[in-house]
């Protein structure tokens, strides 16, 4: 299996090697063959040597693999974060159409909650957020610039195929799964257009999963529950803002936004799919080697999956748990999980754990 | 002062007289005299009557109210969510131009926040949301509607009017207060037309309140900042969506949406304001006699300070936080509150107390 790895900027360039370190681990664990190739581009440096954030050619490049491995983007002193991300990640997301970023959150064994009282267990829920289109478009403009009538329009774009197809795979992954319910994150009474749309499509989606229990919350009291009751939630569906922000609030939920993945995914096969963690570059930790690399390498275990290897992927899974229960004292956890770890360290710890 | 009292569906109708009773005994108190009007409309039963949310001179008669004691409304079973709120809330906001909508956070004495470890005085913040415009537009449309390739579009509207006057309020009110540290919600790299307008908006405020610390966070980061550290936060200026969210979430860390109050306030005073708890009508315990009465009465509070009789608010806003603080134990607490009392018995506690 061919991978692109593009580290980015920041803590995505100290936490891509701990990752790589335990897909190495794993690979040789199963037998598997993982050749990487790594890309500086998509990262303030390359936009600093050429003024562009990616070469002319990255999409071919980038289609002869089988998964691209990100780490973060962004790097607001040197590049706008618009420029930035519209230049590389979201361009990959739509691009490559990967309609689905799947976001699990988890409360680890070892890991403490900031909620009172929560267990292991207690939260286990699956972020479904919609990646292509809806709020984030480039669509719209400013006009009266510079004048007190000065007036900004942005576009929300929403299509029967972008919401169908996302609903769908949300649904499905809700029916397999023990608990069988699907929440869907709305704000109909509010906003007014769009969103009464997207209940519109839950409904009809709905009547082809007669064994999925359906509920939706409009955002902001899907937000409060979040907090005040995360053991309600299974699979949440969402747009792609509603999604981004619940897949941030969520995993801070569960301890700590560090150990937290994603997976942008093409159902489709038709070009391959990028695995990055939730957090950002974090320019306030970058450059001290403290990032927790979880997050990172829990990627690489739903990129294994994804790549038609679960038994692999559930392991590499399983040492993250293992090592992540022994606690702050018995484990190098990073700072962020109360211990005095390194990047380096932990993602050793884990890799040894394979 | 007359008072225009609309108690709309649900709790609503449930917690305004609790609201109106500790308003009676503060007025009592302080020699104060307030005239209550109160209308049956805005609420799904006006609805079903008239088959419109308002009457026609709705405008003309609230205009003659020193403010608007309000309730909540939404009853989707009778009538969809955004006819009814377009149909009224939100129309008010619009029509009034209550371009502030304010929201304290406060985690109160004798309430158990979700967060471990939170005391009173650990969270203790001001959402000031933008209330007229941004993500709440009624602009936009449906095409191809039914086929394959249906298509929704709905515009966010953000003007240099509307933002530069919200974010004045926010610094004013930043500066006034002692930690003089102003938060701006923001999702400048994924939404990149309106929001970073925003930034480019509060960067140019900025220079005129040299006293106070800004920061800004994207609202993934923010949402998942106010679970993590809810004590970072002073004055949070936020879009009309970004607020709304902030401000259930908010009041979720502080252990109930319950108790959270919001103020939609003009602050020309061309027209009059209006006072609304941040919960909804709430389908799913209405009629029980248990709804947190405290959300309404603290709007009490807010409005006898708009009013220009902040003693008789600060007084008021005592009386709640000293029956809080006996607990549920020697209080009559509603069962968010951990507590067995009624609406009205915690009222009723709440304007002796006065
Ligand atoms: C009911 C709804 C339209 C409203 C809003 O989103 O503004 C409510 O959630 C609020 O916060 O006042
Ligand atoms: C960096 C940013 C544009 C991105 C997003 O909002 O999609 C990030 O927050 C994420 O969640 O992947």
């Amino acid at each position: 299996m061919r991978i692109a790895v593009i580290p980015g900027d920041g803590i995505g360039t100290e936490v891509v090697p701990a990752g790589l370190e335990a897909l190495d681990a794993t690979a040789a664990r199963f037998g598997l063959t993982l050749e990487f190739a790594e890309f500086s581009f998509a990262s303030a440096g390359y936009w600093q040597r050429h003024g562009t954030m990616l070469p002319p050619d990255w999409e071919e490049t980038l289609r002869g693999f089988d998964a691209i491995y990100f780490g973060a983007v962004g790097w607001p002193d040197v590049v706008p974060d618009h420029v930035s991300l519209w230049g590389s990640l979201l361009q990959f997301r739509r691009t490559f159409d990967q309609y689905v970023n799947l976001r699990p959150c988890r409360l680890m064994p070892g890991v403490r909650s900031p909620l009172a009282g929560r267990e292991p267990g207690d939260i286990d829920f699956v972020v479904i957020r919609e990646n292509t289109e809806g709020e984030y478009s480039s669509v719209g403009g400013r006009i009266f610039e510079g004048t007190d009538r000065e007036t900004v329009l942005q576009e929300t774009i929403m299509t029967r195929v972008g919401v169908d197809r996302v609903l769908r795979y949300a649904f499905e992954l809700a029916a397999r799964r023990e608990a069988g319910h699907l929440t869907s994150a709305t704000k109909s009474n509010g906003i007014s257009i769009s969103m009464p749309y997207w209940d519109e499509r839950v409904a009809a989606m709905k009547d082809n999963f007669p064994g999925v229990r359906v509920d939706k919350f409009h955002i902001d009291a899907l937000a409060a529950q979040f907090v005040l009751h995360p053991e309600w939630f299974d699979v949440v569906v969402a747009s792609n803002l509603f999604g981004d922000i619940l897949s941030d609030l969520g995993p801070a939920c569960t301890g700590t936004l560090g150990i937290a993945p994603s997976a942008n995914i093409n159902p489709t096969r038709a070009s391959p799919s990028l695995f990055e963690p939730v957090h950002g570059s974090a320019p306030d930790i970058a450059g001290q080697g403290i990032a927790n690399p979880v997050g990172q390498i829990w990627c690489g275990s739903l990129m294994l999956d994804h790549l038609g290897h679960p038994e692999a992927a559930a392991h590499l899974l399983g040492a993250i748990e293992d090592v992540l229960a022994f606690g702050p004292r018995d484990a190098p956890l990073t700072p962020d999980l109360h211990g005095t770890g390194t990047t380096a360290e932990l993602g050793h710890a884990i890799a040894e754990r394979v």
